[in-house]
């Protein structure tokens, strides 16, 4: 119920199966397909995606910051009255109960007990499913017309923009603008414009000689447990002006080198047909003229692609910007993230790029390295952000919490001028403390990686009843943090978790021209899944993602929105219905095992 | 010296680092390329592969089967005289006490011991350097201009032509072929000319409708340890019909559906441009006429491809031909594969289309299921082929010494002509009894999976001190016989043992469009391989191959047959020098080991 009052108040999902069960309420009798976050569906073919026009007009409404949040105000006597406009508004105290609430339940012993026993249990009855049934799901996968596993919509749910093509054609891109144009100005440094012939000369070397180990960008063995020497990897050639060039969007070019190389990858992705990907560009925050920035080079490069849909990730590394003094404090960070979109939310007219760009912007990220410790242990005594002037960083719940609560403002702003909302979909239990994934119940719509899971039980049996999306990278958390052979995903998606395959970073940890097709192809032979599972994931996948209410009824077939069976288009997908059938019933189960346990210690108590 | 007396008879290889140290020998002082097998260096750009002419002369020579060998004779007054030509001709007894002499070493305890501590030593060795000497090795790479993993050439040294490409190809080329030709005749039966529309109406199905899951051809966890499930896979949509009618070169259609297959296979390598591969072609011994049909196929399709070399494989089913009457004895099965290919070389004037085919043929296979046992023990006392005729098929031994005779009887007579000698290359320790590695080690100049020298030290390190080459797969183990975390390759690898990566069955094993690229990627993501690694089994996998001493020398170096360091060419192998010296060294150190304790052991004799 916690989970349930913040997915609705920010537009995220839930389970109506779960909220029924668990709510005791009367049959919800709204229609399910109002409780679908918006998003913009992509413009017709005969339509132009970088069209300016027909922008909603100006509001007038004001916005100022108030303790880390974005206040709206109707006009300037209403702000004068500091009376806010009718939005729902977080509070932190509710949040910092809701939160120790969870703490508590995670740690009750027999509540651990309880979860464990029903996670192995779910995992045998899958395992006795399999079987019992695995030859009469094949049958009919078998007798499904036209398609299989390969035509089967996937979305690539995690991949970081900056690594989304692999290491060959990075060099092969690098290799042929140096073919073609090296005279070209490419920087500037200190008034002196730099040519990419001595950009390469000043590093001492000749694209023609370089190859994909003198690049080196692909994780190793020494990358292990060593999240700095990774991030570093981002480097070609271990130079950041190479990054700076290619893998950025503001640079001298403004960012065309790496606008072609994504135009690139979006064209493959076209050409495969059935892929779709949802790369992460970067925010930092470190200046409001960054989303303006971004949303120029999208539309400049014509960046657009039916198979790409966009995130934006922001990195938790206010400390580094605050040592800089690039910041006074966390707060103005959070304004330099947030403000400009309140304003192209309310005034359109006059930010219509960026009001463009927001309608392929589906969500919000938050990265960095999870295993750094943070010393700070956040409450409600915790200093607010407008406060946050210290060198610190702030603890990933701090973080979390902040941008939650901006995304919930912004998302009900958005809803009632009728423009699409965004989802949160932080990285979430890849490494460090397990509180994360405490916070992400409360605040995240879907997260990526997960891992943590695995350690504990009452957390993984939340994250399964309130089916929260999990976007894995085994190939990634094989370079970094867990051996493939240790990753749970296959346990996971036994047990019923809504999980869905992510190449994360194609530039460093994959091999192959289709690093999700190699992600599928690794998982599929390393833990022998059938056809059936692969297709089940798949089918998460388009599930999870930001692809619009009316691609996913095509993707997925007109109903795709219904929990259970009858949610599934075995014509669409290729998931058998006897999968489906088995997920709900056995999802049921375990519900009304609660909701039954509820009831009773109800009568108890009014007995008593 | 009991595997180089059988490699030297054959003109297979054998290190000369292994022979020095072990013979005793003063220096071998002829020159290393003599000791190299022949293969035809491939036709020029502007030579016409397919060119019948300038054929050899008729040499006149007579071929008579005799105990399952054949011999040949000058004239017909040698034939009635019974003495053949000045040839090598095997002989059964020796053959018998070598293989008993081997026997007895392997299950020899103090022999044991010692080759599993030194084994033991070997990978600890590997270990320490890998700590050491990782990042200099890396370093070598990174320093070397223009060669990476990606264009090192890499062989598929072990593929079966019927399932070379993978399952989406097969499914899109039968879609293809129904929409553009439906009703083309392409069988007949009973003398009732049948059209592709037909084939698919008494099958009950529209091919637009046909996915990968109807299809049925991939391997799942159906197939494992079942070989006969796995083999029923080679029947798309479990139809032998379309088997016949896609995946045979002897059809109505003269093959041509699996020629255009096949060459749409071959193109996509000559696209790659660094992949090459050496697809097995079946040759079942049924009548004299296969080898001229499949001649026929080759040029008649123009199936040639700089790219491919080919392999003929054997399958052991002498018994199925029996039992349905098709074959009177073993003999003439033997006969009926060895025969054309005498007549041919002798006169290759009256057979130019085997003469042609020939040139780009490398070596033979001999396939089947390993684990299927055999009631009779081949002794010189087992009955020889021309009076095997009972239905019993005879065991793996009895099968690989007489493909080796007569292998090796045909490749001294083609050397005596200056015509091209091929390798035995049988599949070999998949499955089934220790005993079938004794063999090849005798007969084989490489061998196909060799997973069982696991289960024997004594073998595994003789196999290391020969240096006898392995072509593994262990995406296909994976799906048969040995999950893919159990399977040896890592460990081989790093003791130093000979070994290649391969597919075996794209069209069962594989997801991606580039099978080979995936089997190298897995390998690396699972075991963590580095780029040396992964360079040293691409190196491996060329020097393993048919690929001639021209080819060799451009994709490895001019002198890429000298052992150690000094045959190796980083510049084209992307190996480090580093890891070659390593490899080389220790090779030295375990051999000089050996010599010396054989030397001290003479001393003792002669001092006693």
């Amino acid at each position: 119920m916690i989970r349930e009052k913040y997915a609705r108040l920010a537009y995220h999902r839930f389970p109506r199966t779960t909220a029924q069960y668990l709510g005791h309420r009367r049959l919800d009798t709204t229609p399910l397909e109002e409780g679908l976050p918006d998003f913009h569906p992509p413009p017709l073919p005969e339509e132009d995606p970088y069209c300016l026009e027909n922008a909603p007009p100006n509001l007038g409404y004001l916005v100022r910051m108030q303790g880390g949040i974005l206040y709206v105000y109707d006009n300037k006597k209403m702000l004068e009255r500091q009376e806010p406009h009718s939005l729902p508004y977080p509070d932190l105290e509710t949040y910092t109960v809701d939160m120790s609430h969870i703490l508590a339940l995670i740690t009750d012993g027999p509540t651990k007990t309880y979860c464990h026993r029903r996670l192995n249990f779910l995992e045998s009855k899958f395992s006795l499913h399999e079987m019992l049934n695995e030859m009469s799901e094949f049958k009919e996968l078998k007798s499904n017309p036209h398609r299989d596993f390969y035509n089967v919509r996937k979305v690539d749910t995690h991949i970081h923009a900056a690594a989304c093509m692999n290491q060959k054609h990075l060099l092969r891109f690098i290799k042929h603008t140096y073919q073609t144009e090296p005279d070209r100005t490419v920087a500037e440094k200190r008034g002196r414009k730099i040519t990419l012939r001595q950009v390469f000369d000043s590093l001492h070397m000749d694209p023609y000689d370089l190859t994909v180990d003198s690049l080196d960008v692909h994780a190793g063995r020494q990358t292990f447990h060593r999240f700095d020497k990774f991030n570093s990897k981002y480097n070609p050639v271990g130079a950041s002006e190479l990054r700076d060039l290619y893998l950025k969007t503001e640079n001298y070019l403004g960012g065309e080198y790496f606008a072609r190389m994504v135009k690139e990858v979006a064209w493959e992705l076209e050409e495969s047909k059935y892929q779709y990907s949802e790369p992460r560009l970067s925010i930092y925050g470190r200046s409001p003229e960054e989303w303006p920035n971004l949303a120029r080079w999208f539309i400049q490069h014509k960046v657009y692609s039916p198979n790409m849909r966009w995130i934006i990730q922001v990195p938790r590394i206010y400390d580094i910007f605050r040592l800089k003094k690039l910041l006074p404090s966390f707060g103005k960070m959070l304004e330099n993230i947030f403000l400009p979109l309140f304003e192209a939310t309310i005034n359109p007219q006059d930010h219509r790029e960026l009001h463009l760009f927001l309608k392929y912007v589906t969500g919000f990220d938050s990265v960095d390295d999870e295993s750094k410790h943070s010393d700070h242990m956040f409450s409600d005594k915790s200093p607010s952000p407008d406060v946050w002037t210290s060198e610190q960083n702030p603890p990933y719940s701090y973080y979390l919490y902040y941008m939650y609560a901006n995304i919930m403002v912004l998302n009900n702003l958005r809803r009632e001028r009728g423009l699409s909302t965004f989802l949160f979909r932080p990285h979430c239990g890849e490494a460090g403390s397990i509180t994360h994934l405490v916070s992400a119940f409360l605040t995240a719509d879907n997260i990526s990686h997960g891992l943590l899971l695995k350690k504990s039980p009452v957390l993984q049996y939340l994250y399964y009843l309130a089916q929260i999306p999990i976007a894995m990278s085994p190939l990634s958390n094989n370079s970094l943090f867990l051996e493939y052979s240790k990753n749970p995903l296959r346990e996971f998606l036994h047990k019923g978790l809504h999980v869905s395959l992510s190449t994360d970073d194609p530039m460093q940890f994959h091999y192959t021209k289709e690093a999700l097709m190699e992600e599928y192809a690794i998982a599929a032979q390393v833990w022998k899944l059938s056809t059936c599972d692969l297709c089940e994931i798949a089918r998460n996948s388009v599930l999870q993602s930001g692809l619009s209410h009316q691609e996913k009824q095509k993707f997925l077939g007109q109903n795709y929105y219904k929990e259970g069976p009858e949610g599934n288009d075995i014509r669409k997908t290729n998931v058998a219905q006897i999968r489906m059938a088995f997920r709900y019933e056995t999802l049921c189960n375990e519900l009304s095992f609660l909701s039954d346990a509820m009831k009773s210690e109800e009568i108890t108590a009014l007995t008593n």
